[in-house]
């Protein structure tokens, strides 16, 4: 049977788990679940951030949903994210967001690309040293092997999913050594694709064309940090960081989750958008091949969109769990 | 008397950096121009694409209007951006570039913001290094003197505005050394400004935010490739690239120049739009004293922008040519 794991971690992220699972089981999902713990307050209890227990768990789940956690805003000895942390001991490299059209009133037409971020290197190495009070220096580290990778999982990935155009973002007129071995790795990798049309852009004007013309990209495939930027920017199109889902796709398994954060502000108050987390909650049953129950939830999704109930983020008054039964009254 | 150099640089670089001579001569601003040469056909002929008597020039200006360069797509061996070169060499620390809600039909009211990016370190140490075909290294540093010294900036900028706001952004969750530091220090140097209300945002939710809610900024500070990023999308908000204006200001003399490029795809056909160049006329004019000059070419160009002519990439069908006579008619 498919082994789901769920890791609530901190703020909303309790409250939108709390809610996919409700949803996943209201639509008898053939699957069972798991939980871990991962996080600000698992850290606090316990001094690691991402337990061994919780890495064990995703690793012997067939997909995992996690949610989200709080950073502490000072450095704090020891504490170190674990999303990223996990990203890099399961090694899941390519991280990916889609951005589609809602379909909500006002929503700009036309939009449905996604972006492909490497996920295990570049200013994400980990490799920083400070030298007291003075001087700190991180290391950007880019391998041929990671970017060759990435843009092959991004080549499949537009194969498949039949889009035509491939964007490759990068700033090698500055980083000419790190950027300069991506973009020279990706145009090798894509002249093996004759059938995709090949475009690449740095990743400033990428930035400013996806928050004016965001109808003209389909697939977009890029460093780490540079994903972490665009993919946000990409967010507004699809009405928003309260309903942005991201993949995390390793050799093994893969992890999803909302792009939002823990947002201490509303934690607690039940007024989460839980709608994020269930599209990412649809990415992970079209990842484990239950590629029915996926198209009912993404259905659910696209109708509680189209007519409430709205979180206030979508500047309606529902709470999560208005929004979770609408979603379920629709199956 | 005050002496501004000028550098056309390549492709439409020339086109909009002798539409701005014309229209400074129409002003009859008192001051000589002097003009150097800088990018990619200057290295072509010289082997350099900054030669020394350039950096000379610059130097012994009051100020420089600086058009735009292009670069070479491929690794050429001794090409390095020359807008880069001398920011390192004059030591031009503050890249400044303000937003306003344009003149333009449909422009999003109320953007009155600035993006105050540190200009000299960061990932633009030039610090890479490449191990043969495998793996790239680029080096991010951040000093405290240096983040100290472009808060400062800010400060003084917001308090000489009348701004009441500053924006630190970093990415400190991750990169807890270099953001930290940068961090650490912006937020010591802010607990010295009272008067300003001071919001720190992770670079992700900044280019997020500046996509959909400029009007929420008023003064952003950041390092130097997350400044070049949201300078870029904040940029939308203000008309475009076409119209975004740019300052390099160092300890001795400042650089000017419109953010967009080179623009290869239209260069010589005449129809650059000269208004971003005209933007950066006006930040040299104020920079030099000039400060009736700059106040008339200032309204002048709000005048063109108001109501026309427009160029192509203002959706209209006038000539560079065309858009420089509309402003010298309102002198
Ligand atoms: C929380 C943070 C470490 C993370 C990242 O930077 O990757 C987040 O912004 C994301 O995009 O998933
Ligand atoms: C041309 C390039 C080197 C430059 C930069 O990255 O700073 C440009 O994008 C800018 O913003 O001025």
């Amino acid at each position: 049977m498919t082994r789901l794991c769920l890791i609530a971690g901190d703020g909303i992220g309790r409250e939108v788990v709390q809610a996919a699972r409700q949803v996943l089981e209201a639509l008898a999902v053939p699957a069972e679940f798991v939980e871990a713990e991962a996080g600000w307050e698992t850290f606090q209890r316990t001094g690691n951030a991402l337990p061994e227990q919780t890495l064990a768990a995703v690793q012997a789940a067939n997909a995992t949903l996690f949610g989200a956690v709080s950073s502490p805003s000072q450095r704090v000895a020891g504490y170190r994210s674990p999303i990223v942390g996990m990203r890099k001991a399961l090694d899941l490299y390519a991280c990916v967001r889609p951005v589609q059209t809602p379909p909500l009133a006002n929503a700009r037409a036309g939009v449905n690309l996604v972006v492909v971020r490497e996920n295990t290197e570049g200013l994400y190495s980990g490799q920083e040293t400070r030298e007291g009070d003075e001087r700190a220096t991180a290391q950007r580290i880019i391998t041929r092997q990671a970017s060759e990778r990435i843009v092959q999982w991004a080549v499949q990935y537009a194969q498949r999913t039949g889009r035509r155009k491939i964007t490759v973002v990068h700033k090698a007129n500055v980083l000419r050594k790190t950027c300069g071995l991506f973009r020279e790795t990706a145009l090798r990798v894509l002249s093996d694709a004759p059938d995709l049309q090949v475009e690449e852009m740095l990743v400033d004007n990428a930035a400013y064309q996806l928050a004016r013309a965001p109808e003209r990209f389909e697939v977009l495939v890029t460093t780490n940090l540079f994903g972490d930027i665009l993919s946000d920017v990409a967010s507004v199109w699809g009405g928003g960081l309260g309903l942005a889902a991201s993949a995390n796709y390793g050799t093994r398994t893969a992890v999803f989750e909302p792009v939002h954060g823990s947002a201490p502000d509303i934690a607690g108050q039940g007024i989460a958008n839980p709608l994020a987390t269930l599209s990412a909650s649809v990415l992970m049953l079209e990842f484990v091949g239950l590629n029915s129950y996926a198209e009912r939830l993404q259905t659910a999704i696209q109708a509680v969109l189209a007519n409430g109930p709205y979180t206030p983020d979508l500047a309606g008054t529902a709470t999560t769990a208005e929004v979770v039964q609408a979603v379920i009254a629709q199956f």
